[in-house]
């Protein structure tokens, strides 16, 4: 079972994740909870490349592939071998985050960033993508009151940007309704999680 | 004007690019000498990552994602504005060695890594590549007898491995004969950089 997470800044995804890794293990499952970019070594350095406030020249196409090279890595070394353990596989951040930021709010076309992806999925999707729906203005707002949390590269990009990567996770759903899941991320994080997690038990058990 | 130079390790590359440089100046071109990967700040940091020797759960298809990227950045930054410039634009390896190194050599396929590089290139091939063929056990002969020169990743590799990044080249070298120099680099390095000068000479007037 390979379960991704996807969101805006601010959407409480990270909150979600976490009280969803302890249900899942107290009720017994073997939970493995990955991130990306990142998971393995050789995908965290190639994190630093992308998320490094200084590379401003970066072109969105080279964004793509580091982001492609980053997860064919975490694929091979992480995931795969989970998957084949029969765990659970929790990953923040997957392919649908390229195809929503470097496909659709950079201006790459989704089909292009898909079509790029194969090389580095060879077709591998998540069961279930859960989608933290907010408005990015609401989000953003939530990010500037945490002081203890770094704003990197991303984050400064303007809100356009981010009303695109929210438009663009909107359009993913409705391409790929059979593994999204909508969560109304406007709620608590209390609420989120609680929400999150009665979502994916009812996808599982086909309510 | 755009020559790329590929070889395997010892041809006496090096060497040669840099006599022509020298002659090409000389004659009142203006040159850009540049390099894969690397070539400007983003590319050489990925370069670090695929050369670090510490890396060596590194899958074939993440090598070939993270060269992609590494010239995406290099075109769009430095060889197209160079070209643009009308200046000669020479680049010590390029798309030819994506498509021996990890096409050929590491079984990715030369068709598939072509096609991926199809997403960093935008089609730009070189309109000259000096390929400076060499028996790979004299290659790496003369690697050992150099004590100056660093050992990285890629000349661990078995002898074999060496042996098919030859053949690609050659094959590589009959698909696309238009834009091919093969220069026999068994030779002393003066007499190769003479043999490069002269054959690019002949291709740059036609004889």
């Amino acid at each position: 079972m390979f379960i991704t997470f996807e969101g805006g800044e601010g959407s409480g995804k990270s909150t979600a994740i976490k009280a969803l890794v302890k249900r899942l293990e107290t009720e017994g499952h073997s939970v493995v909870l990955t991130r990306e970019p990142g998971g393995t070594p050789i995908s965290e350095q190639i994190r630093e490349i992308i998320l490094n406030k200084k590379n401003v020249e970066m072109d969105g196409m080279t964004e793509a592939l580091l982001y492609a090279a980053s997860r064919r890595q975490h694929i091979q070394e992480k995931i795969l071998p989970a998957l084949k353990e029969g765990k659970i596989v929790l990953c923040d951040r997957y392919l649908d985050s390229s195809l929503a930021y470097q496909g659709g709010a950079r201006g790459l076309g989704i089909d292009r960033v898909y079509e790029l992806n194969q090389f580095a999925t060879e077709g591998l999707l998540p069961d279930i993508t859960v989608f933290f729906a907010l408005d990015p203005k609401i989000g953003l707002a939530r990010i500037g009151a945490n002081a203890n949390r770094e704003v990197n590269r991303l984050d400064v990009e303007k809100m356009e940007f981010h009303q695109r990567v929210y438009d663009s996770f909107m359009e993913l759903a409705r391409r790929f309704p059979d593994r999204y899941l909508i969560i109304d991320a406007s709620k608590g994080p209390e609420e989120v999680a609680n929400a999150t997690y009665e979502a994916i038990q009812q996808k599982l058990h086909g309510n």
